[in-house]
């Protein structure tokens, strides 16, 4: 039976890495796969998955009003990959679990948990619901614990307790950090921040 | 580092007996649990925690108003373990976080992923974003598959779709479904439904 | 698809009563299983499988002679549940394996994953090489940690750290306990032991 | 704590990128970590760590008579990451295993679990037995399931089914299958199989 993965993980883990060698291991047995990403992610350019090792391939992108359903895909698809799956709707999540219920598609989202202020995204808290399988992504904090929670920093460095869930554009900068550390407030070192949304 | 954990199950997995076997463990060798349900389950009587293999023992209940701190628990104490833990406020997951992380302490919650609608809990919405460990405890679903969903059922045995979260009194009945069976919305069996929450 | 299980932990984590929760799930949906536990376990008579929270059944029992093959296991069943999976011969393993891949029987072993010297178990070697799917089962050290490995004591407390991997009727005792414990070789208290292969 | 990871998987499913992103995680926070792979790997030449994606990046080599030991690494060091783990020997995951619990130095293995004919390598066996954490990582079988199981082809694409561990400078091919098209023994094709141990 096919299924719903949620493979979700703090910024800067290595979800669009596992993504691509996800979409290579069913490519290298001859199967075709989807590939989206949101529309809103302006890190790598409209339509690009990029991972911070140097990879990156081009990929739908969807917004708000995209309809995820089996009709409007390749009749010959494998497998639908999505990144940035924390900026799914509810509905969308819905849909791509009745396709992998429904229709036998397996759908594989890779996706952030929570936002800077320890709230889920959208998607993720609906992924987290109906996902048949939640597969945690590792990475670390600077103190060397596992890394389960974003800061926010502004672009002198200092941390950000507030605000809008999302800001493109912005000059923000985020931090994977460990819960003691995320709780303890500590001064964070913007040079450590590489970049938006990795 | 002490660590917070959700281990979450459609209805009629083993949350209580999971949860009473590691009260069990810490007991044996020699160290002290505090034990918390929902103040609002009225399935085995206030304040108790009870298995469908016939185990229970008492423990202490939570409404929305509790507050989690560790300078209301015993000194000595070596683990918190909260059943029903869908029925957590936000900012009770938030507390139980902090507790994990900044005072060393354990906590395990063990609770409903979602509704009958495929709807969160308040509650399990928040461990899923927070908690440091997400581990599933699976059961079946009539017809083999996992279950990850949970069917509400009336009085006569038809699946209710729509109402309230929770029916507090109410005749209602569950059924542990996988999405497949939980989709098609094929008729079901009230003789399979063993009861609310268990 | 029906899959091998294996849920491995150190000593007395609950192994037998998650085993006979499972066997519940099952039962109550309508389902038939069949229980096996290994033929040399004294512990609860032969043919019992035991919890230390008081719960117990007959189970048919295994030795290194049994075949499992689908064919001598009634019609209808759904599930093949095994205790003290450690037990089992590689070849046993292999049968599991293929009775649930090229029969669809679903089959959940339970088992210690090493002995007191760190040693895997014949069983355990195989199920770690070829089950579907592996998942730890958790319990404690006395120091609060994971315990992941296991000590023997002699009948005076002491930690012994040679002998065979299994005395049956010997006044052994067995302690789980974190790397960290098990390897700095701390003395270790035998009112701590609670038993033989809990 | 530092632990022991072992994260095993079937040929080809992307164990190598893995290894590379852990790596680029720990030092993009300015951490330093240690590579180490087999000294038999003459897939991507001696002292290489190469991914079918075509990242790679030079690599300390181990053979059967290194000894792992803290003092012999740099005093910074955050993190030992191993590829090609099954072909450690016992004595060496031993001392990989004390090296996590007793000087605090975390250390990720990344290997195969089982060889074509079903049996554990030795380094495979004994993380399998003693690793705090197991994580597998998932690759599909040519017909759509999870892969577990390795498969070994001759030159002209037949499936063999006996013959020695490993084979170097030999013109063996393997393919990841699942264990229903393992046991099955399907005539494979040859242009399915991407090469040696990838």
């Amino acid at each position: 039976m096919a299924k719903l993965y949620f493979r979700y993980a703090a910024m800067n883990a290595g979800k669009s890495t596992a993504l691509l060698q996800a979409a290579h291991n069913y490519e290298e047995r001859g199967m075709q796969v989807a590939l989206f990403t949101a529309a809103h992610d302006s890190r790598s350019g409209r339509g690009v998955i990029a991972s911070r090792l140097g990879l990156s391939r081009p990929a739908a992108t969807f917004g708000p009003d995209t309809v995820f359903e089996r009709a409007a895909l390749p009749p010959a698809l494998a497998c639908v990959l999505v990144d940035e799956a924390q900026f799914l709707t509810a509905a969308q999540v819905v849909q791509l679990h009745r396709m992998a219920h429904l229709e036998g598609m397996p759908v594989l989202c890779y996706g952030l948990r929570g936002d800077f202020r320890g709230e889920a995204f959208p998607g993720s808290a609906k992924l987290l619901t109906l996902a048949d399988e939640l597969e945690e992504m590792k990475t670390i904090c600077a103190c060397g614990r596992k890394a389960s929670m974003n800061m926010r920093l502004d672009a002198a460095g200092r941390r950000v307790l507030e605000g809008e869930q999302v800001l493109i554009g912005g000059n923000e900068r985020y931090r994977a950090a460990c819960p003691s550390c995320y709780y303890a407030g500590d001064d964070v070192d913007a040079t450590q921040a590489p970049g938006l949304f990795g």
